[in-house]
């Protein structure tokens, strides 16, 4: 999905929510544990129960790795039941010297070797920029390089100053600006650092940015909107918690999508209050 | 494998020399595409022809997870081929927020789970404490994070000074050397950066130094052992390309031996000139 199509359709679902699929086969309702695999039904039922509400999907790795080669499989058959009018991301965090980073680009980008189709990968900029072109390479796809993330860790090295004052993640942004572009490449802001999009935005005004930490982390969407959306929107807000595991009965996917719901009416308030919709 | 272990092993192999596996489908021998799992195949011929000379084993994730579950197959099947008495290190840089980098601890730690028990896994420090930590909690388990890396891309944040002039590789390790000790953590430092493992001797006098980039990528393993051993010889030198790949007909694997076997013998000058063996 190139940008012009997740513009439009943000202004068609009056939304810029991402749905993240975290599943932990531990915290899903039990009655699902009756089905041949238990993580796929469950994120089965929450993506069309949310479909409508929301811009995007960010199954994390992590989660399905944790199963070997079945939770593989469970992440394949989510990845087949993404609707199309859904940015697809996989929340991967990879990061390699060149041809291995290659190799993760085709797991995720190249459905003909792995499987798997995703629109857009998260990349870890540690190794820099042989370790984040593999993945810019591939036509159509797009790059959500780590920035500034909402963890406490984030701290411990983002925001360290260089001798004329600029902060890592600053530079981060800065030096990914000349290996992609606006067009297929986002970073990672996390809702937990309000006060730093303005920064943010200072680098890059025109690139989506991908926000996790709304909700159960604590994040304030009304302060991401107010100093970090753009002209286009610019914003992917992120929710996993607060929506997957709102309930854990029979009524596990209504209740998501009440949770969905809530935050797509805040967003397409934020969204009328500035003219985009 | 615990330091203890992992030093008697050094000693009686004569050898500090970890194999990479990074075993790609279009570059192994045509003859073993007649096996059901050539991958596996390949590998399983590499480590028994190599076992005796090398002390670890080091799969790189991105080559298993390119062919999707059944590339995960053959991680699983590689790793139960690993020779108890080498460490076996997941080569995945991971990194996320506290309770995903438990799922990938999991992933790569625990075989309850997927299957894959490796002693040491490969992390990216980006994300901070909260992102490394789970990993250090599995008794036993190593954690090999990364500090400064071979590529040409790890210069473009790794050495970025900060006001007080301490480069980022180096507040990396500083930090990174208050959660966990030397009998669980370990640095990459690529073999590239000779002159610079003074600097990381500093900072870590005692930590093991998982050292790739000897081989095809060119660094000096003279000068690696002149400013990186230390007196339990603290290095873990990689290659890959050299020896997976050194013959391409059905003598590959005795190929691969001999150029182990160069690499050993050298080794074994600098362990025996610096009085450790």
């Amino acid at each position: 999905m190139n940008r012009t199509e997740l513009i439009r359709q943000i202004k068609a679902k009056r939304s810029f929510l991402c749905v993240g699929l975290d599943t932990d086969i531990t915290k899903i309702p039990a009655h699902l544990h009756a089905y041949e695999d238990p993580v796929f039904e469950f994120n089965r039922q929450i993506i069309e129960a949310t479909a409508d509400l929301c811009v995007a999907y960010k199954p994390n790795v992590a989660f399905y790795e944790g199963a070997g080669a079945a939770g593989w499989k469970s992440l394949q058959k989510t990845w087949e039941a993404l609707p199309k009018d859904c940015l697809s991301i996989a929340d991967a965090k990879r990061g390699d010297i060149g041809n291995t980073s290659k190799m993760y680009a085709r797991a995720f980008f190249d459905q003909r070797h792995s499987g798997l189709g995703f629109d857009a990968v998260t990349v870890a900029p540690y190794m820099g920029s042989d370790s984040v072109r593999p993945f810019l390479e591939f036509d159509g796809k797009w790059v959500i390089l780590l920035a500034l993330t909402s963890n406490a860790g984030g701290l411990d090295f983002q925001t360290i100053k260089d001798g004329e004052g600029t902060m890592l993640f600053e530079r981060v942004i800065q030096t990914a600006n000349t290996w992609g572009n606006a067009d297929n490449l986002m970073y990672v802001v996390g809702a937990t650092r309000g006060e730093a999009f303005a920064t943010v935005r200072k680098h890059a005004p025109h690139h989506f940015l991908l926000v996790p930490g709304v909700g159960a982390q604590g994040g304030s969407l009304s302060e991401v909107c107010e100093y970090g959306m753009n002209a286009d929107c610019g914003l992917l807000v992120n929710a996993t918690r607060s929506i997957i595991y709102a309930a854990d009965g029979r009524d596990f996917a209504e209740r998501a999508r009440q949770e969905a719901l809530a935050l797509q009416r805040e967003m397409e308030r934020e969204l009328l209050m500035r003219g985009i919709i």
